[in-house]
């Protein structure tokens, strides 16, 4: 771990935060919302500006040649910028998880005790291209009662901070903490290198993008982070499969959007229903521009068909989260197979088994060891907002505090609430 | 940070300790229970062993000088020897919180889901001269289907290994695997820094311990680590308070056990009770040798009181974790700056109000922001066996993860277990 001074402006912002992130503890769910509101209202409103430093992003991007996908990423329009509201509008009608109280009983003593939910404190968060991510965190971070320190992709800074002005400037209006959110924005990248040393500031840190990033972020934070975001997805058809719904749901884990971490990487096929599935699935996934990694045994099978692009695997394909229309194939001749393979290959994110056999699937939900395990369904459900959380800061992999998407009760932590009469300890 | 390699013979345990916890996560709670039950005899069958190995720790320790204090720590007799085994028979009656499942429910588009509790894995205690540590986190962390490797202080050396050994008997004979337990036999204080680096190994790192230990290993822990054990507790007597009460409440919370955590430090009185309630408390505490550190206004209260042993505070008497039978005082003129003095010098652990108002009470619940929040009762209730967990491995001062005592099912994580019927994402 490398360790740096950290810069008098970054120490004040995190003060800042701290002295905001107590104000803001204290409010209540309709001061919170009323703020958020006037988010989504500005972002309505004030959309020209927005789009205005959106667009010199965009040609700063050009210039600097980044790619059509990098360039789609940074892009903001109308309609994207909609979006962002209504997800403000969507953190909006979700239920405020501070106060919120469980494990609440009577003590044989008479102590009346409870577990009652509060804010973490101060969330820092860096992230990649994509301006939405200001918005975002910014809306579940003031929803759960957290200030946080923002620090956006360079690519996007003109973005970023017409977007942050825009979250201060209504959180003024409502007359909630304006330092709640701050945004880091300066683009000098050893800034958050940092931000990661400001362990007294700053009680929880969220990397959002690449694996590089998250890597960089778990190697140099000297207070909790989120690990998570890199998804070596497996999926196992069993012998018992339903052999048209492992069709289906291949189709959608690896091509619905290839991009992102819970998107299949790795298809096991147990060897007895491999040449009944593969053909017809290497057919569909062909139609959807993938490109199948295949080991010798799939490969045979699949060698014949004109329509597959199937090409050998290597032994960098096992345990590769590609991230893009290629996928991993291999036969196995048990579930023993699977699971040790998974064991040996997965990153803890999403692992599937397609099957219609009660004990496979028991024996798979039990012992596969990842954040989310899924009997007959896609991968790509691994979500906050389909998972019923209303929206998710990120997916952790890490088994301490939160696993999987972490929503705004994720974003808390709790206190024991203890009320007696006189009681002493015997 | 420093860093420094890893000895061939830790690095062998932690992977040891690996393919344990996942046989151990595997086990169900009648095995775990049957190898609990084998410990706890085996404790009571082969006390002389123990004894003996005792015996040699406390010659030693009268040679090297030891304290009584510390002697008494390190010292097992026939009836502690009793407690500890008591004690496993109490883990045993706990409830398995490994599959428990919350948060079930059926999405709109038919998928069912729930959160399902898993062991966190391997988990690292890093402690000091108390030999029943040895056996209460090895039950604790066995109940809880994680492996764990143990590292107490040298001072207990041979009692630590004599019950570390009967454990791992008790779990071959009870058929499960021994590996689940290990204990580091060296007194090579390096292996300290050593375990900390093993964050491949360890999932989780409890020091338990003053705190310096928790200090070193906050620092160096390059894998989550449990920040607790330290408590600077504040009892604030309200203008409202029930003056006898108040008296009781806080002599338990000083005198009860003054060297632990969850004792109390400071003593803060709203100027218009200081008078009634200072003298007979200070007489209170008199006779039981404590020591009252005052501020200017308090020692003038009891300046006069020959019963009173108070001496004028300084500086470093506020915010400081005593440990021993001294009490700071100080007298405040409102709870706006009882809070405003805990929220400086209180450490998040305890803290207590003593007051008859309903509005001050929530205000100080609401406000305040430690692990666990009293109204009219003593901080020594903070323990994981007095809050109804059944026993604690630690009490974390840290909001991530757990905060408070933390019991079984602080010991666990979590996974989504989501079942569909060919369900994709549309």
């Amino acid at each position: 771990m490398s360790t740096t001074a950290v810069s008098e402006q970054l120490l004040t912002m995190g003060r800042a935060a701290r002295v905001a992130s107590r104000a803001l503890a204290k409010l209540h769910s309709q001061a919170k919302d009323h703020a958020l509101t006037g988010i989504a209202r500005a972002l309505r409103t004030r959309q020209e500006e927005v789009l205005a430093a959106n667009r010199q992003d965009l040609e700063e991007g050009k210039r600097a040649g980044l790619s059509a996908a990098m360039l789609d990423r940074l892009l903001l329009d109308a309609e994207r910028l909609d979006g962002i509201a209504q997800g403000v509008d969507g953190v909006v009608a979700l239920p405020d998880p501070v106060g919120e109280e469980f494990d609440g009983r009577l003590l044989p003593n008479g102590l009346r005790i409870a577990r009652r939910r509060v804010p973490l404190g101060v969330i820092g968060a860096v992230y990649e291209s994509r301006p939405n991510v200001t918005v975002d965190i910014a809306a579940l971070c003031l929803k759960s009662g957290n200030a946080c320190i923002l620090r956006g992709g360079k690519e996007a800074i003109h973005s970023n901070a017409v977007l942050a002005r825009l979250v201060r400037g209504a959180l003024a209006e409502a007359g909630a903490p304006v330092d709640a959110v701050q945004f880091v924005e300066s683009t000098d990248r050893a800034l958050v290198l940092q931000l990661l040393q400001m362990k007294d500031s700053i009680d929880l840190m969220i990397p959002r993008g690449g694996a590089d990033l998250v890597r960089f972020v778990a190697e140099h934070a000297t207070m909790p982070a989120v690990t998570g975001g890199i998804g070596v997805c497996h999926t196992y058809v069993d012998k018992s499969a339903d052999l048209d719904g492992a069709v289906r749901i291949t189709e959608n884990a690896k091509v619905q959007r290839p991009t992102v971490c819970n998107a299949l990487d790795c298809l096991l096929v147990h060897s007895s229903v491999a040449p009944k599935l593969l053909p017809p699935l290497a057919k569909e996934l062909g139609k959807a521009g993938v490109e199948l990694h295949c080991d010798a045994r799939s490969l045979a099978l699949l060698g014949a068909q004109q329509a597959a692009r199937a090409v050998p695997a290597t032994d960098q394909d096992w345990g590769k989260e590609f991230l893009a229309l290629v996928l991993a194939v291999k036969v196995v001749d048990s579930l023993d197979e699977a699971l040790a393979h998974i064991e040996r290959y997965g990153s803890g994110h999403s692992e599937a088994i397609i099957t219609e056999d009660h004990a496979a699937a028991t024996r798979f939900l039990d012992e596969v060891d990842a954040a989310a395990v899924f009997v007959n369904a896609s991968t790509r459900f691994t979500d906050g907002g389909q998972f019923g959380l209303g929206a998710e800061v990120a997916i952790s992999t890490s088994k301490l505090h939160a696993r999987g998407p972490m929503g705004l009760r994720e974003l808390t932590s709790y206190k024991w609430v203890v009320q007696g009469s006189g009681h002493v300890r015997p």
